[in-house]
């Protein structure tokens, strides 16, 4: 189920770039590239969350040792929506290029991710509460800082989808913000299972 | 070959969002996505039910051992259905937009998983004819559970066709119905398994 | 290597589709989708002849032990030719459509699959030439039936341009009956390397 | 983390091919297909270039045993890149096709490989400060010498972009003599690898 859904992944991000359109007129092409920039902008946010999306994905189901019926089904339900974010993110570039429907634009970008968060913290919650279902690798430490991170995400993105409905850049500019805040712990803690992996197969 | 197999369902899958195309006129955003919502409706089930085909087709290629040239034709050709769906999603989701054809698409769609799910019998007869195909790990009861239910997929699904045909809202329904159905047995059957497995590696 | 080659090969296979544009005009659906009939034979013919380049790698590269640069580069130059096929089919079924142009695009397909089957020529003679780079799981008949196969498909489709060249509806019929003929023996091999090593795996 | 890099790689170089469009008008296929040469050639030179991307990636981690935040973080930027690469090659074959913007063009797809090498470099300078993150397989000479082909690519591209600044087809020539130049040197050392694993698997 990891594999299927790390191409689900791979393939939801890297067909974001299909969403950004070559200007057709190339006579003046050093502008008509230019004018893209929200397609640019909408491209790069969205590639770095579903980077993160990836990343606490593997976090999550290195430490799930088994997948019931309920865990499978729910993980169609964020894969559904992983899956639609080239839709999602093209709407936000249109929206930013045309000066309209920034609004509706970013609190559906927001949504998304929200919604994704969601699906997040409730697999998770349905994980911990049986301890069978979980890995050996993980204590009880390691399942409270994961999911105290899937909940402060949830408050962090509703902040950012909210103040989008009241001023656009800025809900996009919290939702952004969430790539150099979320980034790092999350990668620190793939790194040390890893750097743990590495030394068990060095030694 | 299941991994090929793999990788051609979760591209289907991931392509389905291209057939949904932003509103071109930004003025109205949010009246235009609403004006979507056939296209999302075609999503959801469409996703939803080759989630479902993925799971099967897990399922029974666990429990296959060795893999002949009759089954590597015919999974080729149910993968060539499986990489048709975007097309017959498409379709569906633009006569339910204009009003138009619903009964030629709703057919179209069921006669697709219709195709497929006769795909899936006709493996799994062949394959059960042969206990050298079949894997140890399944006894006579279990490929007997396998069988009835990919009969009743044959049944529910020309069910569902057919009513189309009469009544396509009435057929989308029954088509969409199968997801709640089929998805728990199924998607218990995987968790049954991996849980055993999960174990074994504990021990 | 193989792995790569086989992502780029399912991904191919899948973006097919998304060279057949479901009718705008809904208001006779039934006859709009008939319409489209050359693009559903070039989707089943190049959907097939793909399988097949699939099959044909994986039985050359389970055979091959070790890869060096110049394998590696002649791959990459297959890869090419195989991520090139949605476009081939794409003209082809232009061309059926519209009654026009059709000796071109028969004579692209052929000999698109021609270069495709040269390229596993050049591969499979620089390899047998070194048995270091062979597996130990092939004897000199088997590399010899491989070479015969690979060189008949390279007269087999010439046949089928060429005759393409003089009436297109004939040229692709020749490459088409390429499928069942050339389906059974390749995949009858597969099986048997399945079989034997389902055999050990259950020993 | 690699498997996943795989994906998105084999997913971006399969996508060059959806940028070039099919002649619209049949009635002189020939001609409409060999007017497409733009595409054609950027579609050579990105698959090529794309390849020796792939070829790269795995001979870095492959020599990689532990991979922390930061390598994580910097290989989620290049995969970024890589995926941007189909709408730099459809900017760059409309450049050439309509004979305005290729200044522009070649600049932007010689710049787009420089950035990727760049963080190629970084990645490289980052990791070989810490033997602990280098794998037991590589000595200080193997280290130095990859330093060095990433250094050379750097300059290379740097070079061919601003040669394209004054001249886009030299520049775009440029750019192209690394694929014969950068190949032999890369697959061959990969070649020694592989063969040195398949010496050790067959004793």
């Amino acid at each position: 189920m990891v594999a299927f859904s790390d191409g689900v992944i791979a393939i939801a991000i890297t067909l974001l770039v299909l969403e950004i359109h070559p200007p057709h007129d190339t006579s003046h092409l050093l502008h008509g590239l230019a004018a893209l920039w929200p397609s640019y902008l909408a491209y790069v946010v969205t590639f770095m969350l579903i980077g993160q999306v990836w990343a606490n994905h593997h976090i999550m189901f290195d430490h799930i040792r088994s997948v019931d019926r309920v865990v499978l089904f729910l993980n169609t339900v964020l894969l559904m929506g992983i899956a639609f974010l080239p839709f999602v993110t093209s709407v936000l570039a249109a929206a930013i290029r045309d000066g309209q429907g920034e609004r509706t634009a970013v609190v559906l970008q927001g949504s998304a991710f929200w919604f994704m968060d969601l699906l997040f913290n409730i697999i998770w919650w349905y994980v911990r509460r049986d301890r069978r279902l979980l890995a050996a690798t993980i204590d009880s430490a390691g399942v409270a800082a994961i999911s105290r991170r899937f909940r402060l995400a949830l408050v962090w993105l509703a902040t950012g989808t909210l103040l989008g409905l009241l001023l656009p850049p800025l809900g996009v500019a919290v939702i952004a913000a969430f790539i150099p805040y979320y980034w790092l712990p999350i990668a620190g803690e793939i790194a040390k299972v890893r750097r743990r992996r590495g030394r068990r197969n060095a030694t």
